[in-house]
């Protein structure tokens, strides 16, 4: 008993074409020119409809503490809302304190995961201290199928490591294949200007710009490149937001590095304005790095299209504006930073396809096979081929939505984008061969997500 | 009664996956794990073998006449070799004369490739001259399956045409959905270098490079994305061969124009160098834009893996050493320019596989994907798909030979290759479910290749 | 019996220091501490002035025929307009027709200076056509004091040469240490994009930015340099007005190539808004290149400090609003183009030493030191230093003067800085020796300006 | 009585002319056309020479402690060295350890100079600690006539403070009117370089450059700008060596960021080729950035021309081969680093003048003015102007001679350019009026150079 998805147009990272697709449990199994059903098959019209592997967001903080509070998505609600929005794949960061044992750490988020996750999910491990030992633990977390390594050149209080150990890291990571993820921000220079900031009494969210400018950005991005330039090893840099830090990206692969850069929904389509709100209203908008210019964003774009970004993920870490971001109302400083994000990803990216800035194939490789390939998931995730998992999105190219809260599914009391009006939306939403998204209703289960192993990929 | 290609990984332009694939006729219909053959299904082996969409040449120049001679294969010597190195498509130029009709051209071109071509084959029309006329009759172009354009900024004498000329051309082409593509080399400055050179008495073939800079392709390419930006319209560079080229395109990119460019297999192993070689021999690589330096090969490579080439073409267009390129054995004017490459293409772009410079996904999408996106093919070529078709290639990576001119089939006395062993070849080739090339042996019929009718896709 | 400058503050293009300036006859005898006058000395007190070398304008465009009219400024008003803005030498350029021999029209020009020039001026000459006798002449011009050719990428119909032209002229004057400048916009596509904009009934004076976008002065800028490079000859470009030709500028330089750039003072204080005025309004700005952005201004001013801009002259070329400009009443193209600034470029650029974008030293060296080392007139102009022309300067840092047509001394009826205050003006201004301008009043004789043979530099 | 320096030709940083200087007492007191000799006036005729301001060199370590030895070199060596080689100033380093009081260390340099300076010398301060007292004792020493502040992102054990630290002093500086210099490698990074070097048994002096690649002082570099753009501070970059930290120079000014930018000799005329020499030779070639590639040494010159470096000085710091930099025998980390160059300077640059990649103005500009004008100096020292002190340079165009260890004058026992021939040197050396090199004999005395008290020129 197979299903069939029947007379959609497939879209995949290269290619746009008209075709069925069969589905044997959990698999694909065939794709081709009118399959025939046979006897108990269950057939999914998809006529008008677009077929596409599902999302795969490789950059989300679910039910992570922050400073006294957690991110308010916790692995049921965050992955439900994932579904809704076309994802079907995760790959959350595990986030150690400093000291903690990275597979004690691993253990925990897998055990946050437990239950919960109604899609499948894999994780990223963080190295946010400089104990030798650390060395040693990398290798299970390798083994344990984490071969994304993430580092902070930010938070020097919490989570920077030094350029030292950035370049060991580097160096060790390119001789076990792993890739080092980065967040790309001066901590030092930050701290600095926030200190200074805040001496002179300024505490509204507003602020929060002037403590961390775009040249800091490009700065850790050029360094890390050049850290990783040195040891001959690849790079990933997480979040990039402005030009400065694309020049950086641009450049390393023109002298032939292997650098891949990923940015997220918000930095195309918020600018700095919304920071300047009046009143407290901007704290809706604080993260790091932070959103930036009207010209940052034109930047975004075309190098969304010239292949100059190879991703985009959400970085979703939301907070509610009542209790949590209210943490900060006298001092920017102590605003919980994220934007929920994980729901929206793929009904934001595609109005670019629909205002031709990018193609759907751009679409698709951005949202699901590059992600899939960088961390790891092919040929399992990210396509859709036989024997793949049937991780499938049917698109509605005419579906319209109103970005506010009240419609979508994340467990957040505001939206970013209250008010936006969108085109283009999931209709249905297979994990693995079940659908778990019909419509407006979830009808998947909590904890059917399963834990992927993932693989060196370089 | 179908073929089922069985047991082979498939290679797309972004997936690598295990799957069968099925022709019922002339085109795919199925791709499926473990497809059941029914009675009389032809059953091929794979196993061992890539199955990737055959390769589209995208520039290629049969039985072109050239100052009094003709390119020595024609669409039966140049289209069976091409299919003998896994190509199932190729895109020639029709070139007109000045004051010829564009229509006129075309027929002549059909002509020249009925009975003969062993695979399809699609034109590229040439504009030559700035006729007013040329704009009525580019209508019929289009219509006749032409939707891109060849203009050339060198040749003063025979193809050149003015900024202006080209400027109103890309405005047209713009609003037309067709694409503008251009030999880049400042033609003035080269006739004004060449008849210097020439007037010190310097005769040998090694003097085309200095009649030739870089310089001048970049700033032709620098000038012709100026006059694509100042009316707002798409361009493809062919051939590009050098870092100031480079740079232009990537600089355009960056600033968000379309901007397609292409380079040649001789630009990726072959140097200057080569030119340079005492007496005649250097004859045998003269062609335009002249092979460039060590640096230049590098940065070209560095382009491919970064996404700013999009596609390996071959500028096909051989002349036989004795007899043809000896015409300039007094005058390096007067020898023809021009390499064989038709045949080549894809076992050498392979070695680049091999040794890690690009994927096996992206050599798919240099090779046949892109020239099919961007020519107007998709879906019905250059991919693997249900409805596409069956144009395949059976790739044997352990496949070896040596590119000798006694072990290849194009139509010309001599290989620039000579002596280079390569690994990676193709073991069967399908053209619309036909198999012609098996192994060391063509099995298909001169003029069963049809006539491709292209569509504009800007 | 001398005359002493005495207790002013020399400022030189490299230094600044307080000393005495003793003049003998027509020349700079000494520069001292304390100079003692001799019985029979005139000491003109400079205390609270700046001692400079007076100005040289390179580019200024005298008594010139344009479209059936002519330059407001004849060679008596121009000059004597210079001298009030504290210029004492200007390079006024020969402009031959199509056909025209050079010499004849160097004869002319020097028949339009006789009996009329108030200071000392030097002769560049145009090459506008092909005509192979050119090259004879040329050796002429330059035993004339003609060192520097001046060519045309722009006005097709009058001007413009083509690229092998211009390529056999650089390689001309490179051998005979001459320096060729160039006007640098793409003429066949200005002219085909006239033609269209025209087409449409788009006449206004604002439409004359829409045919000449910076991108094809971008483009002409590289185009140049690129045929500079191919025969290793030096280059200047006057009047550069955006970031595409800064850069290609720049990135010549960077490669070590031997390129001069100018830029005039309406580019760093006008914006294309004043273009884009109401009615006609517009057309007293209409000059080529056109003005243009904000973002291109602050790239100009960088520019001049990071020493990426050589000199600043003015392209003084002056027309009435009434009856002159008003020829393009009804279309834009027939709007005589060219601006009035012969007498405003030292207060214009002074405002930028006031508000710390270049300094005192830096200023001396744009307008008089570095247009008297380009131009082969150094040591004899622009410097103070014993035995130089007594061609000095005194400069009021406190006086004050609005830039309106009634304030000023140019023979035309308006100005493009109406209104504009500026704080830095002449006190007194010194030809060889003579005081030809004293605050407000001209003291000189017209016909007393001397023509200055100068001799090629590179 | 005065002396009068007759019959010379001066050359100054923008300006050659023939004139006489008179000195009264310790200063220039008039420039001038056939000064008269007063009875008893000395008349030094110059005929045949040029007249220069004296060279200043704002980079030297004179009796620098180094890991447990001292380079070479003491104050009385040394600036007679320097005497002989045309350097009339010297500015040295007062090189505290961490935690020693800034004004106590600068005491200890006054005291090292005091008795044996023979000519002027002034003193920038090194910021090696991050003590939040530093601040306060800054203001000290600018009130001490040090304006010019130094510091390490190189050596995290002994020299380097944090970014946070860097952005802070640049802050500080920017408001007083002071100059932040720095060392631009990344030392964290070098460290774990050189570790895992070590650890592989490479001890040999060529293994310095595979610890200290380019693209680490590239990176540095960068980042050092990034601080310095935070705060909107200007800032120095001391010993630029490679196309990447150029690169970052030239794009910070692109954008009109104040960055001043020095090379040394040793990069111009010395490559990483000296370092491979077999054995131990390499070790006489040791400093810190390396010496590099022939590219970078072909991009400084271009940027020497081009105006993208600033200065020329030495890095002075001589170690003798036998006893000291033998110390690093078994281990490259153990060879003191540093190279003498403080006689050679002049000499050297002056090789540039004679093959055309520099003028002789921008000479003068480089070994003199500029390094005055950035430091604080102008306009007593670095120019020729009446009241200017009588620092000359009398420079003889055709001496000859050989840059072996035994013809110079430095305290050390080899020459990094052994063998070198080169034409220009120093013919007689003016001090504040004072004879002090002739030819080649030292007619000045030790302890006669006075302290310079600087001013900050921000």
């Amino acid at each position: 008993m197979s299903k069939i998805i029947a007379n959609g147009t497939i879209v995949t990272a290269s290619e746009t074409y008209r075709a069925d697709v069969r589905i044997d449990g959990e698999r694909i199994s065939h794709i081709g020119k009118g399959i025939a059903p046979a006897p108990g098959d269950e057939v999914i019209d998809a006529s008008g409809l677009l077929v596409m592997p599902g999302g795969i967001d490789a950059h989300t903080h679910l039910d992570l503490p922050v400073a006294g509070t957690h991110a308010s998505d916790d692995f049921e609600t965050g992955t439900r809302a994932a579904a809704f929005g076309g994802t079907t794949t995760v790959i959350d960061f595990v986030s150690p304190a400093r000291g903690d044992g990275l597979m004690d750490s691993y253990r925990v988020w897998r055990g946050k995961a437990e239950g919960k996750a109604c899609i499948d999910y894999g994780l990223h491990m963080s190295v946010v201290d400089e104990r030798p030992e650390v060395f040693d633990e990398l290798d299970d977390v390798i083994d344990a199928g984490m071969p994304t390594i993430k580092i902070y050149t930010a938070y020097p209080a919490t989570l920077m490591i030094s350029d030292g150990a950035i370049l060991r890291l580097l160096s060790w990571a390119s001789k076990r294949g792993a890739l080092v993820v980065a967040h790309a921000e001066n901590g030092g220079a930050i701290d600095e200007l926030t200190r200074s900031i805040a001496a002179q009494g300024k505490t509204a969210p507003r602020f929060h710009l002037d403590a961390r400018p775009a040249v800091l950005e490009g700065e850790a991005t050029n360094r890390l490149i050049a850290l990783a330039e040195a040891v001959d090893a690849p790079i990933g840099i997480v979040h990039v937001t402005c030009r400065e830090a694309l020049n950086a990206v641009r450049s390393a692969r023109q002298r032939g590095l292997d650098v891949f850069a990923e940015t997220c929904p918000h930095y195309l389509y918020l600018t700095e304005e919304s920071l300047k709100a009046p009143g407290f209203e901007g704290a809706k908008f604080i993260c790091s790095p932070p959103l930036r210019t009207r010209d940052d964003q034109k930047a975004l774009w075309h190098a969304l299209a010239a292949g100059d970004l190879d991703t985009v993920s959400t970085d979703h870490c939301p907070f509610n504006f009542h209790g949590q971001k209210e943490l900060g109302l006298s001092d920017f400083r102590k605003i919980p930073g994220g934007l929920p994000g994980i729901e929206t990803r793929l009904m934001l990216l595609w109005q670019g396809v629909r205002n031709g800035r990018i193609t759907q194939n751009r679409f698709v490789e951005l949202v699901s096979t590059a992600p899939a390939r960088i961390n790891g998931l092919l040929p399992r995730k990210g396509i859709l081929a036989p024997d793949a998992d049937a991780d499938i999105l049917l698109w509605d190219p005419e579906r319209e939505l109103t970005l506010d809260a009240d419609v979508l599914h994340m467990n957040v009391d505001y939206s970013p984008y209250e008010g936006m009006r969108v085109k283009g939306a999931p209709a249905k939403v297979f994990s693995r061969g079940e659908l778990v998204v019909d419509g407006e209703t979830f009808v998947g289960t909590p904890g059917r997500g399963r834990y992927l192993k993932r693989i060196p990929t370089n």
